[in-house]
């Protein structure tokens, strides 16, 4: 898959899979990022964390998850960008200083909305990956995403079914 | 209740509820987050964001996740800190820059763990609101919360049934 390629809802197919570049995650960001959003001592002190249920300072997982964004936006290029209705959530395991992130993707399900025939929700299925190809991020999303044109149904009259 | 009490599972009940201090989101903290995180015109660009499916600059839901995050660490005082190991997640609608937005929270289900009696999971249901009283988050968080004592089985064993 190209990487600048922008993909309509009529270019989808399930089972349809994207991987994302990597991103680094540095301790000193981990830790200005929990001060910010999730000052917790298991996210901001190495020494209270030892103590913790985390065994070590862990990444808050909100700041996993908003790499997984910008990993997401960087590898599965939708037409009108990536735009979250919701979904489900998990941390499996922490992700650590220094972790080596990346993303894998897959297409689940693609469904034409019928009361917004111009679009459709399409459901999205985010593994994030340390370097030893540990899970520490799992995400189901409901996805917007927009038709090619609106009256472009013929095509997607199949999802429908 | 008191924001300092420390609550353990023991010191739990369904219906319980919490409610966070205020948080205003400014459009430039907005646009910064964007830039790291979630790098997408409806973001990050004022007049992109008003042609876009948002019809103006709206924050990541990322951004309003991690706020929602910091203002749970400081309206739920649960022993041992939020942990979180996942949940649902939903963005009614989108968060705008100056909204000034506050956290209710309330406990759905408490349950023993029956491998590590020394802890539970709480489900814990959070709304994200806006200065209108509109809600821009929902989430629903399965939290791994302690016992007072690994011995303090009698109080909870109700939970069991």
């Amino acid at each position: 898959m190209k990487k600048n390629t922008t993909l309509y809802l009529d270019d989808l197919q399930v089972g349809q899979r994207f991987t994302s570049e990597t991103y680094t995650i540095h301790g000193s960001r981990i830790k200005e990022y929990a001060a910010e959003f999730d000052p917790q001592p298991f996210h901001l002190d190495d020494a209270a964390a030892e103590a913790s249920v985390f065994r070590g300072l862990a990444a808050s997982g909100w700041h996993t998850a908003a790499v997984t964004m910008r990993l997401l936006v960087g590898s599965v290029p939708l037409a009108g960008g990536i735009v979250d209705a919701g979904g489900e959530i998990s941390w499996p395991q922490p992700t650590r200083p220094g972790d080596t992130l990346h993303v894998e993707s897959e297409i689940l399900d693609i469904r034409l909305s019928h009361s917004k025939p111009d679009r459709g929700i399409v459901t999205l299925r985010g593994t994030t990956f340390n370097q030893n190809s540990e899970a520490v991020y799992l995400l189901t999303a409901k996805l917007v995403v927009p038709t090619r044109a609106k009256n472009s149904l013929g095509k997607l009259a199949a999802h429908r079914a």
